[in-house]
């Protein structure tokens, strides 16, 4: 297995320096000191997306333009997103053809039973909304993403989606944690 | 996209104070020095569900009491909770309408076939075995969610949810981390 | 609920000594000063997993064989793992009968149509590559796991899955993150 070099990095060094000088045995001077930290940091944020009609939406674009500031302030870590909800998901998918993303909800669609064909106990918010809570859990509602020299470390075809599984669209909460240093 | 202000925090801060005292030139009393930290924490313990029959559970009262007295010293992190079985999940669903989580259940047992309808080569363990490990890659053995102030900041209608995918009930055991400032 | 004690770190303890000698009062010797840090710590490094078959692989020693020398520098923390690609998966199942990785590999080709019996838009890059797609958001692209006194704090069965779901075998970097202390 072909391997890359290890960053290990110490998070926290400190450095501290005492001097002291003496002109005469008689006087000693007040000592003084110094430290020098650089620390771990933690940054996090809610940010709200606009609604967005059913289906797979790439919102990388949007995502970075929140975070890049503060991204840039980290060598090497790890981004977390949260989404508040439990009718729609985050996933990594392929970020260059939106024909992906119009398969991925039509596949989503036959295999979650809906209106007639469905028997769900769940129905009084609508017949999307039993069959959106299942595909919440299935691609999940959160992504932890690593960060590497100030930018997310993810392959050339990922991009972050936003799966919509309400008909009625509504604007979405999602909480942004970077940790790292 | 609506913004929410960032915090940006710096986990760890040093102040070093040393001071001399001098009564008389032929003597130094020796010096005193002091440092105060206020550092990142982590936090981990392990802890085991009682046996709940097959189906999604509710659980998110029971990881709290574990847990939240720890969760209140961290003012923003992350918690994670890794779940050591092959053949149960996690995942954050509705926390409202018990029926949500019978109509998931129902659906874990309508998409993955079992007994008769099935051809698993893998049945030494029973016949709800082979699902239950399909079942637990679908949805998932870990979570991590946002700490913010001292609270897990999941949205209003979000739980954490153990999905049990065995016929026979067993204990299950969880690792919690916890990380933040 | 049993409930094993919670072990709470600090993730940075400082200890400042500044000593004095003194043989004279003519003459105050210089002072020294030493300042001793426990650290948080942050590893990452990317590696390349050779190209294996369609299906779903163990992966658990090599994976381990790449990173455990950093391990064993963590006594609490987490291991992230993130596949840069997405057609290929990474999920955490049972690791001792190679039938539960064929039967977990028959189950995603059962529920993901594909050839004639898909209807698919995206069928450029070939009739395997939607699918895969699909397969890839089902199970994931990422794993947390818990770290503890220097080692991967699995269950007892669990192990760590790469699923190859393209036809054409093609080497998958994944980037790896550790942080504890």
């Amino acid at each position: 297995m072909q391997m890359q070099a290890s960053s290990l990095c110490l998070a926290t060094k400190v450095t501290v320096r005492v001097k002291s000088q003496h002109t005469k045995p008689a006087k000693v001077r007040d000592l003084t000191s110094m430290a020098e930290v650089a620390s771990p940091k933690w940054a996090q944020k809610t940010i709200t997306l606009p609604p967005q009609r059913r289906g797979c939406h790439l919102i990388t674009s949007k995502i970075l333009k929140e975070i890049e500031q503060d991204l840039s302030g980290f060598k090497c870590g790890l981004a977390h997103l949260f989404l508040q909800h439990t009718s729609a998901s985050l996933t990594i998918n392929e970020n260059y053809d939106s024909d992906v993303r119009d398969d991925t909800e039509s596949f989503l669609n036959i295999i979650v039973p809906e209106g007639a064909s469905a028997t769900w106990k769940h129905t009084l918010e609508g017949p999307d909304d039993m069959p959106a809570h299942i595909k919440s859990s299935m691609f999940g509602s959160a992504l932890m993403i690593p960060i590497t020299n100030g930018k997310l470390n993810m392959g050339t075809w990922q991009g972050i989606w936003l799966c919509e599984h309400r008909d009625c669209a509504t604007s979405r909460r999602v909480v942004i944690t970077l940790n790292g240093i």
